[in-house]
């Protein structure tokens, strides 16, 4: 183990397309994708081990702070009094870091994905660690694309640089089908996964020259780093920091950028309800049944009765039903992704009961 | 109006394909089929005032006394200790009527069906009527069918007697699909509708000749009707009384059965909680939404959403969702009918919590 690696885990993110499964009380990474299995953000961590015995990072929300610790029990925290994307606590957590180790290299991984191959993802960010290291640039994870997917960024690739890694010659927001096709057909893009590695003082450069205002407040924050003013600062401060994420606000803008190519790590970012499911095995049926629901006649659906009160479903196809106990959610498995703008909808009739 | 007719309005029935929008505490009869509008009984009620003043009897079980007082007010009852399908309550209002009256004619309805067209509606049963006082027969009424439905019994005419009228050549069991389409091709064969006209002293002639066992121990009854010992009687004698139906037990063998084709009175058995919502009229997207559901991207489908949860459904088509706040059913529109089969298996397990 490389002393001077330390992982961040975030773990800030309030997702909204899991309701009413999670929601705002217990967002997606708190939840399990096997059957009274391990939660991803523990699973995360047990990740993040393989890289470091102690410098692991929890970067949460302070509202997080007991279910984190139910989770991963004594751990480091870096807890943000209110959500503000993920430029600003990554910022923050660079100033802390830099108080500890100048040659601190920074692993950042969302707690909310679900990697399947632990070893291949160990060689990827062992690859990735050593080019932050000898390059002193800002290191992305991508994605080989298996398909057009229209749910996530792409990372085009420029010049190779060696083994796995190359030059990024842009990142590219979220396309529509046709042009993820030529994405993929191309061979030149790979999925954002939002999985990082840097240097700690390369990040802040970078965010310096990239987000001059966001630099500007984290550096009045760094001051108070280690004295017993820290909290009350950071309580004060941190509600102004610009709410921006790093791959807008830094990483594509910034100047030398290389992304590793992840190999066969089994990725899955469990964007919706369907991918969620789908990571667990179903029955004859295909049928993935937690809880106290009743199929009859029904396939490839995923019910999630967890509540007191009883779920039934007849001759049903391909559907997901979520019963809380305190709301129903049915939704066509293939839209799973529209529970998003059920949430918004909730959010603007102000529903705070539901969310 | 003849002051010989007597309506007797079966409201006995417990329903399962209903559940759980209707359950035994309240089954169907007691639902409405429009939005906070008359319940099934209530209307069936309305259509008996057709008929006759205050010579409507209500043949319901004990455990329904109140709720019937609730729909129908102050109204003659006459109350079954406890379920025993048809033949066995209609042949003690049989013995009941023939007290008061020697030429009692009776009208039998079921209380949980649709009847949309109140003039056919009568003058349907004025000819049913007229044929069972001048021709002493069994009178049953059949529905011209309107394609092969094959969740109903079937009458099959021979000889025309006049006007609709019709011998019946013999009642046939619901036939498959194949069987159905030959029926309804054929032109002879109308759907049993469950309403039936004879004179009092006809059926219970008929009850004597097809099931003597059951006739037998409704005239021990008989004798205590009217005096004071009737309830004791009743509550001590009915329990033993044979569970059949009337079609099966009677209709299928007694000797002179004629039929009333029904003209144009819109019936509908209501028999699942597709052809229930089917009399709702839907929105634009045919949605039929009734509670606190909220529907998104969502077409044809039926909510019913009375509990204190609220529910929600994203990207469907064609589901009936029914959230009583004590269970949740999801089904297939098409396969409604198959949540009879839901309820048979709760009532092997026992879940009397949900019946």
């Amino acid at each position: 183990m490389d002393s001077n690696v330390y992982v961040f885990i975030m773990a800030g993110g309030g997702g909204s397309r899991f309701w009413p499964l999670s929601k705002k009380v217990k967002p997606k990474q708190f939840l399990s994708i096997t059957q009274d299995g391990e939660s991803m953000i523990q699973m995360t961590a047990k990740r993040a081990g393989l890289f470091t015995k102690n410098k692991v990072y929890v970067l949460t929300n302070k509202i997080y702070e007991q279910i984190v610790k139910e989770h991963l029990g004594d751990m480091n925290l870096i807890l943000e009094p209110v959500a503000r994307n993920t430029a600003a606590p990554i910022g923050l957590a660079a100033c802390y870091v830099l108080k500890q180790n100048k040659d601190a290299v920074m692993m950042v991984l969302p707690s909310d994905h679900v990697i399947l191959n632990t070893k291949e993802f160990k060689d990827t960010f062992d690859e990735a660690i050593s080019l932050a290291q000898s390059r002193k640039c800002l290191v992305t994870v991508g994605i080989k694309p298996e398909y057009p997917h229209t749910g996530y960024g792409y990372i085009k690739t420029a010049d190779f640089i060696n083994s796995n890694s190359y030059v990024v010659e842009k990142f590219v927001e979220k396309p529509n089908y046709e042009v993820a096709k030529e994405y993929v057909d191309s061979g030149k893009y790979l999925w954002n996964s939002g999985m990082f590695v840097w240097r700690a003082d390369v990040i802040l450069s970078a965010i310096k020259e990239c987000m001059p205002a966001l630099y500007e407040k984290l550096m009045l924050i760094n001051d108070s780093i280690g004295t017993p003013n820290e909290r009350q600062v950071i309580d004060e401060y941190f509600p102004n920091l610009e709410s921006q994420s790093i791959d807008f606000g830094v990483m594509e803008k910034a100047k030398d950028v290389c992304v590793v190519k992840a190999q066969n790590i089994g990725w899955n970012d469990v964007g919706s309800l369907k991918d969620w499911g789908d990571n667990f095995e179903g029955d004859a049926n295909n049928n993935v049944n937690i809880g106290n629901g009743t199929l009859l006649n029904t396939t490839n659906t995923l019910c999630v009765s967890n509540g007191e009160i009883p779920t039934f479903v007849v001759g049903m196809d391909n559907v997901v039903v979520v019963n809380t106990g305190k709301e129903v959610l049915v939704c066509n498995k293939d839209k799973s992704q529209d529970v998003k703008l059920l949430v918004e909808e909730l959010k603007r009739q102000h529903r705070d009961d539901l969310l």
